[in-house]
């Protein structure tokens, strides 16, 4: 088992982080990170089954949305190495949003995963992208 | 809060009672319990957003979808009597599927809810429909 | 079903609010909020059972310990109005910790809870309560 | 991430599984798996952090129980070959019953488990032992 867990509080309401992050098919948030979304197939962003392709190398599916919980579940089904399908499989992420009602409020955001094979350099990569993501989340959300 | 908590064994693979419950506008292997499903707005079944009135009168909503845990949230709207909107509320209703994989195999079924308000006539109608379900299940995928 | 959710982010590392928290017999780091801790029985502040009396009127059972999560649940057996054993029933009360990783760091405390009967001023009364815990959670282990 | 899940069905209210599996130090109930367990350290058998000897061979320590849910999880902290601390890390172990309320009733139990490195052999040994301990469960609490 590999494992990445990254998280970060953001000055912006729940409702609105979710409203971002839960469409699989729109990373335009993320504009430093992900210079490209492939759409493939015909399932909408919200509809677990959606499938797409990050900056040309990273096939995604969604396999679980959550508006109640303001969670999402999704696999890596080929990547660039160290995350390729030789490398790992059962690659999982999660995000996952939650209210800060106290103190200085914001929201929480998890960003977190797990797979087979390839620990350590595929934790490192991941982490790095995440993390990245976050930042750029907090970055556009905030600004 | 209210709650009801069903279960049953079905013997059919995990896979196949799934692909039967996952499509939130398809009820047609419940035949004796739901006599009529429309489907309301352009929300595929499997998308969190559809919505279905069932019998006419049980207004629902998918929440959440996840096909790795073989997992759904929904919630009533408006229902009959317990369960109208003006005796209950925040009614989520819960269904959960997984593998027996030894002794007899099979598969296990949890279907169970809770909801603000009207909690014990509720409780006592929701589990003669979730029961009856359940053992509808069972009978349609065994024979 | 009652309702009632709270949360904060700590400026503290999550082993150092987790290990604050984890002992169900020691609220000593909420001197303002609990002035009493009466142990009852002879199981352990971190065992499954444990019981205990706060400011000699809310009578507590501990029903889980997760060191893994960093989560516990426990009840409300008995307590003042609105939360009285004839007023509410099936009391449980949660708390989550987990780690902020990136941006400004700490970490992220949820306190929420659900119950059967007594909604409204059930929920006003226990959202205060831990509103109160939690910055005072904050305030001691900021300082 | 090596995974391996194992579950069954046994003729007994869930309360009774629950009561029998709950207790970290006795594993009275699997003569024919586990000859032998040696408590270590002083905490009760319901208490996280307890620790244990099975067989002279598995060193393990409890991490979470949860009365209301009817879980626990644990870690191997060591063992023989190939679940040696040289072979696998961030070993958990989780138990989980639920009741099966409609049909047949009787108890559905899960016993399921993840870890980082030697994923192949270490699934296949830990599916034989985990396969075997449920067998011996359903035989003891059913004769």
């Amino acid at each position: 088992m590999g494992k990445t867990y990254q998280s970060i509080v953001v000055n912006t309401p729940a409702e609105a982080v979710w409203e971002k992050l839960r469409d699989f098919h729109d990373l335009s948030w993320a504009p430093d990170v992900i210079t490209n979304v492939d759409v493939v197939g015909d399932k909408a962003g919200d509809q677990p089954g959606a499938r797409r392709v990050l900056n040309g190398a990273f096939h995604e599916t969604l396999h679980a949305l959550d508006d109640d919980n303001r969670e999402l579940t999704y696999s890596i089904d080929e990547g660039p190495s160290p995350v390729s399908s030789g490398e790992v499989s059962s690659y999982e992420g999660h995000v996952r949003v939650r209210p800060v009602t106290e103190g200085d409020g914001g929201t929480f955001v998890e960003w977190y995963s797990q797979w087979k094979g390839n620990d350590e350099s595929a934790a490192e990569f991941c982490h790095g992208i995440y993390a990245g993501l976050l930042e750029q989340l907090k970055k556009t959300l905030e600004h």
